[in-house]
Order: structure tokens, then C-alpha cells, then sequence
């Protein structure tokens, strides 16, 4: 049985393809989708996490993620420009407001700036965008755009990665700090702060979509959305793992960074 | 010496970071990022066009290359849509007649299906986006989305790796013929029609581009829609290679195929 197909969870009974769903069935779905597609599966973060990366090939990992943390606040911003609704603007634009920070050096974009920091990356090269795998630019700009162009219910749905954040978080910051001795507490400080605003964000979101989602095309636009938002997260994976990791470490690795990406300097006794 | 970092040929005397370029000049620019930067570069067309793949590598190829196929009109229907001169929108619509057709079944994307067909894929299945690589998606939206978004010299000078398709389809055809007995002559006539059309559509851009470009910033951002577009043609190989191919065929290799993409049949024999 290919592991892939599996899109709800095995002892979930049958339900007809146009029932609606009740609330707590829509939340197992949505829940099932994230067991089988979050980024926590990708075997780039088994490696990230236990210790199997080298200084570059964090460093490659920290400088693209920093493109997603960089357009979340636009992606937020798009998304608020789109709600009619004082009250869900009051709430939604607390999201940018963590990214961003109160002043300068302040927020999460600032906190994801201590981590490239500490890993030695120059931070000119890093806001610059330079050196960026472009399925990295893709990926954030298909997020972008899904925010835009979809309805405001598909939006929503497409921020419920965040259901399944701090899971990940409590892995990378335990597993980076025991095996990566160019990684400390305060570089990983974004993730802290992460900890307790994920888990606020995607409650709020999950309540929405289970309250908002009125007939079963509507629910099943919302799952469609979550997958769509763990496939971006994936191919961010997925390029990583291409380009600075291989299925073949060693003498046969075939070069794959594309043209005009990151390079990272020679390992020391490489 | 970082064989990517060439962005000007080594032959071309230095020209002044703000100095207008002549139209040779531009010219000459835009040869060279085909030179470094088109897909032709990319390993996986080595390996396709040399007959090292095999045919569900081939059939996902084909498969994530309609995607590209079928966004093409849509693309030019966006670039149609910006341009106020009814002198060019004639020129400019020729390309939607070529990819659509006069009638059903006639046009480019049906000689693609004529291709999908040979190498036995299912044409629902093909039709459907079923299957896709998430990365496949991300990169063909990203250039449908450059084309609504930038400026219409830009949108127009993303289509110049045309310039570059006449060599690679003629080893496509060529090796492809050569070494896959799946493949014939007939299921490979979308590349004829291409021979002909690539070169006049780009000559055409080329054209417009050195007369369109009047300063140095444009004449820089048609350089840079160029590199964008070989980007995503490039990611859209890298993607394949990654889930299809991999660096170690054989044991080693790690099952990178995206949750829910095409799963080739298993081999005869493997």
C-alpha cells in the first residue's frame, strides 16, 4: 500500500463524498492531512534535527526559510486587506504584529535575523534575497498569491500548518542545541516566541474554518487548502534537500545547486 | 572558479554598471544567461536525452511538462490583455492559435497529449493535474504571475528562452528517437511545430526588447526576466530529478516522490 494515498485516518468511518461533514469530522480531516503531509516528515528535518547537517548545509536551510518568514507579514497583509470584518481584523492583524515587532529589531523576522546572524551568515546577503533556490521564491510567492486570489475561508484554512508547529519546534530547538555546536539558546530565540503564538493562531483559525465551512464543497476547499499550504512547505524541503544534501553524499554527488544560488564555503578539512 | 558566477561572457569588454548597453550589446547579455542559465544545462535533459531514463521517468517528465504546455495560452492571454496596441496584440495572439489550434485536437497542447498518449499515461489523469509535483505548479504559476504583474517589456522578454529551444529540441528529437523504443516519430510532432514557431516568436521579442529597453534600468530588468524564466524552467527539472531520478539510483536511493504525486508502475523486470 503506498503510504501516500492515505488521506484520512484509517479508523475514521466512511463518510459519502457530498455529506457534510460535522465540525469534528471536518478537524480529523484536517488533522489527518497534517500527519501525512507537514514538513515535520520531510527527511531534510530528520537530518536538521538529529545532527546530520553540516555548518552550509544549515546555513542554506536558515538563509531560504528566512524568504517565507521575510513574506509572511505581506501574506498577512494581503489576507487583511481582504476581511470585511472589524472584529476578525482586530484579531488577524496580531499576526503581523509578531512578525514584525513593536520597533526595529523587534518581532519574528528580527528573531529569524539572531539565527542567520549566529550562524555566520551576512546579514546583507540575507535581506538581500541573493543567493535564494528559486523554488524557494515560488513556493513563498504560490503562498502569496493562494492568500489573494482564493476566498477568504481558503486563506484561512491555508495558515492551519500553524496546528501543527509546535510539535516541529520542540524537535528542531532540542535537536539543534544537543548536536550543532554553532547553534545557542538565544539564536534559536525565534522559536520560543513561536511556541506560544502558534498554537493561539491556529486555534483561532480551526475555529473559524469549523464554524465558516457551511456545505461539504466549502470543507473540502478548506483540506484542499491545507494541503496546498503543507505543499509549499515541502518544496521547500525538497529544493533544500536537492541542492545541498543529495541522495548521495560523498564522491558521487552530482552538483545541483542551481545557477546563481547559495554556495556554502568549504567544510574546514573538507 | 565558480563556473555560475559568469554572467557576461569572458570575451565581452567590461561595460560601466550604468552605461547604456547598445542593442548588440543587450544582445549579447541575453545569449549569455541562455548560455549559463537554460535548462539544456540541467542534468535531467542529459539523462533524457541520452536514453538513461527510464519510461515512468520519462512519463513524469512529459506529465509535469503539460502543466507548463497548458499554462502557456493562459500566459500569453495575460501578456494579450496588457498590451495596448492592436499592431502588436495581432502578432502576439499568433502565439495563443499555436498552442490552442483552430479546431479540437489540433495545436500545440494536443500534440503534447499525442506524446502523453505514446508513453502510455492515462489522458485523465493527465488532463486532470492529478499527480503533478507541488514544485511543477509553484514555478508555472510564478511565471503566469510575472506576466500579470511586471512591466509589459519584462513580461515580453520572459518569453526569450525561445531564442534557446531550436538546439535542444533538435537533440530531444534526436536522442529521444535513438533511444526509447516507447517513443516514435509521430508521438514526438508537437517538436516539430515548435522548430518552426520557437524562432520566429523569439526573434520577434529580441527584437522588441533592444528597441524597447531605453535605459539601462530596463535593459537590466529584461536581463533579469530573463534569468527569472530560465529559473523556472530550471526548478521544474530540478523537481523531476529530486523525485524521479535521484543521485543514487540503485539501493541507496530514498523515496523522494512528494505526498501524492505520480508514482511511476514499477519497471518489468526491476
Amino acid at each position: 500500500m503506498n503510504a501516500h494515498a492515505i488521506e484520512t485516518a484509517p479508523s475514521e468511518p466512511r463518510i459519502a463524498d457530498d455529506a457534510l461533514l460535522t465540525p469534528a469530522q471536518l478537524e480529523a480531516r484536517l488533522r489527518a492531512i497534517g500527519a501525512e503531509r507537514y514538513h515535520d516528515k520531510h527527511p531534510f528535518h530528520a537530518l536538521l534535527h538529529s545532527g546530520r547537517l553540516n555548518r552550509g548545509q544549515v546555513q542554506a536551510w536558515a538563509l531560504n526559510r528566512f524568504e517565507y518568514q521575510r513574506c509572511i507579514p505581506l501574506k498577512d497583509a494581503a489576507l487583511l486587506a481582504r476581511i470585511e470584518d472589524p472584529d476578525l481584523r482586530r484579531i488577524w492583524r496580531q499576526r503581523i504584529v509578531d512578525h514584525d515587532g513593536e520597533r526595529a529589531g523587534d518581532g519574528g523576522i528580527a528573531r529569524w535575523l539572531h539565527l542567520t546572524d549566529a550562524l555566520g551568515l551576512d546579514r546583507d546577503l540575507v535581506e538581500s534575497g541573493r543567493g535564494l533556490l528559486p523554488a524557494t521564491r515560488f513556493a513563498v510567492q504560490a503562498y502569496i498569491h493562494f492568500v489573494r486570489e482564493r476566498s477568504l475561508l481558503e486563506a484561512i484554512a491555508s495558515s492551519l500548518t500553524e496546528l501543527f508547529a509546535p510539535n516541529i519546534i520542540g524537535q528542531r530547538v532540542a535537536g539543534m542545541l544537543a548536536h550543532y555546536d554553532f547553534v545557542s539558546k538565544p539564536a534559536l530565540a525565534y522559536f520560543d516566541s513561536r511556541l506560544h503564538q502558534a498554537p493561539q493562531d491556529a486555534h483561532f483559525a480551526l475555529d473559524y474554518v469549523k464554524q465558516h465551512a457551511r456545505s461539504r464543497e466549502q470543507q473540502d476547499a478548506v483540506c484542499a487548502a491545507l494541503r496546498f499550504k503543507c505543499e509549499v512547505l515541502w518544496s521547500m524541503l525538497d529544493a533544500l534537500y536537492l541542492a545541498y544534501v543529495g541522495n548521495a553524499p560523498g564522491e558521487d554527488r552530482i552538483d545541483m545547486i542551481p545557477p546563481g544560488a547559495f554556495r556554502p564555503d568549504p567544510e574546514p578539512g573538507a
